[in-house]
């Protein structure tokens, strides 16, 4: 098959990390006799320093056209890096929450799961995670606090700022239908989180869920609470399948469930819309303390990468090789430095791109 | 001295764990020579049960005449109680949040510790717990997506829901403030959390708390954004002094701190405003399957009791005789069954709060 990727190096570690997983699609595309047609636009910080704007029209033009978007990682050190000195909208962040909306990329898939091979790492007691998780977050990406409207201005002598939390019954039954889709392919569980003490959002979220759960007889829903959520992940991960919620509350969510694996730098996402188009990066950021050094783990990139050959192209057995090498690689013992342990050989950002490609 | 406290039982666990406090507090009164007069109302389950609605005005009067409330829990199982039925406004919750707001609560100062004597309830790893930690989530209570407006309308035939998340300078400040404050008294260190990478009231709530930090010049300040700090909280719990934050973030942070402790029976809370007037809580709910078992961990009722003593009555001495007794209640090797471990004696509720009285 032919496909069109585009490719966002991004800022920080984005291009040391993206490079890998372009070795290992390479060796993928060989293998199995694919054409893989890299296309390179900015977003972020590089797009700022090279024309004023986090993310130009042209840019999107062109993700829109492609087959998929691999991204690396966007943004720098927000206490000095001069891109925060810009105003909100000019800076790094905003590129990203512009190339959602404009693809329409809704659902975001984040996988949080505990790797036997580096269960040291896990920051949570043997007991409570024995046996190991693995659950799916599953949040909504393009509406809710994020993309409603908002305003800061005087009144009375006063600044007073809101923001506008809004959700359609659309916006909520597509994301749920995903949801459900994505359950029937695992444990059949899906726990729905919300507000629904406090928000009308999260009421007709509630309501909504429900309907959408009768299309899905097989698959067992529950409401959970936000707060208790953030609880339970820490008290009982292994007691979730499909988290499924909102924009903001995932966004929390989903970094706490990552770092209660202990190792972000292997986690992957991916964000879909409707058809085959999406956007696959990293779930850790640009950490811009260790760019260039060639120490990154690259693993969340090339898993990403490995999604994207699932989501957008249905090459399930390429997705699968990719996932078997790395798991090769661990069991031999090779660890970048964010995962390393006693005993285990440690190896840079590049070699490790190497030794995925090698076991492919 | 002579106090007037209100009292509120409220629903589930909540009658049991209340008795003890008051248990506790008559102890306190008879050894300091004061006089408690307490008056109960009713709020949450158990006043829709008499009156229909979660909250009367003539509970709200006596509340804002007293010198503070001492509350339980309020809420039932969402799945099976009647009050579930209700719509939102009528529920028990509402009644908490109308209380919160009729009395200007807005500062929720909410403790997460980890107890030397309850070390292994903590779900995380010993070498990330270490030595211990101790952090102060202070929340703002009366404003943010609690409070805001909200709608649930039909548009060109589907259903959108929103609701409004706002802050004013005012209230950002004088939440800040007590941050500050009660900083000064600790370890001199806030994180102020917020999410100004994407909200306007984030971006004000920032500014104002750099303003404050200017009159705190010993005090080290540090801006985190939420889901870093949903991170952090399981990564590094040792790091935080006080955490300052908005009321929706507040109300998901404090809870996973509180998980992070592994002692949620323990967990105390106070909402303050400017002057004395306060309602002092447990962090738990009203977990209505073990009601009226008289299983249910009263301590973290009774350690609210003694913040009211302390922050309300300035009763410093009084509030640390208590929280010493319950440290020697622990030492001794009394457990109730939530925090029960190999070689500790089980107690009973009532049981727990006698042994407090003996001790003080
Ligand atoms: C960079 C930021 C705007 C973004 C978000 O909040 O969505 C990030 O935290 C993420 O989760 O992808
Ligand atoms: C009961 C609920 C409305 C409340 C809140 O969200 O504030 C509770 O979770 C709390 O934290 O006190």
């Amino acid at each position: 098959m032919e496909k069109n990727i585009v490719v966002i190096k991004g800022d920080g570690i984005g291009p040391e990390i993206v490079n890998q997983a372009i070795k290992v699609l390479d060796a993928i595309a060989c293998q199995y006799k694919h054409t893989f047609h890299y296309q390179n636009i900015l977003m972020g910080g590089a797009s700022i320093d090279e024309y004023g704007v986090p993310l130009t029209d042209e840019a999107i033009k062109i993700a829109k056209a492609s087959d998929a978007v691999l991204l690396g990682s966007i943004g720098g050190d927000t206490n000095t890096s001069p891109w925060y000195q810009l105003e909100p909208s000019l800076r790094p962040e905003a590129g990203l929450l512009k190339m959602r909306k404009e693809l329409g990329l809704f659902a975001n898939l984040r996988p949080a799961y505990l790797y036997d091979e580096l269960k040291s790492a896990c920051p949570l007691k043997e007991e409570i995670t024995e046996g190991g998780f693995d659950m799916m977050i599953m949040r909504e990406l393009t509406g809710g606090l994020y993309f409603g409207e908002r305003e800061t201005k005087e009144i009375d002598g006063q600044m007073v700022a809101h923001d506008n939390l809004v959700y359609s019954e659309k916006e909520i039954r597509r994301i749920a239908k995903r949801g459900f889709d994505i359950a029937m392919k695992r444990r059949k569980k899906v726990t729905s989180v919300d507000k629904a003490n406090v928000l009308d959002t999260s009421r007709l979220w509630r309501k909504i869920v429900n309907e959408v759960a009768k299309d899905y007889p097989e698959v067992e829903v529950e409401h959970m609470l936000v707060d208790n959520c953030a609880m339970q992940l820490v008290k009982d991960p292994r007691q979730f399948d499909v988290i499924l919620t909102e924009n903001m509350f995932g966004d929390i969510l989903s970094d706490e469930a990552s770092m209660v694996t202990g190792s972000i730098g292997m986690l992957s996402s991916a964000s879909l819309r409707e058809d085959k188009l999406g956007m696959y990066e990293p779930s850790h950021g640009s950490a811009p303390d260790i760019a260039g050094k060639d120490i990154a783990n690259p693993i969340a990139t090339i898993l990403s990468a490995a999604m994207m050959l699932r989501y957008s192209f249905d090459m399930d057995d390429e997705a699968k090789a990719i996932e078997d090498a790395i798991e090769k690689v661990l069991k031999a013992g090779y660890r970048t430095v964010d995962i390393m342990s006693e005993g285990k050989q440690q190896v840079t950002c590049s070699k490790m791109g190497d030794l995925i490609v090698e076991n492919l």
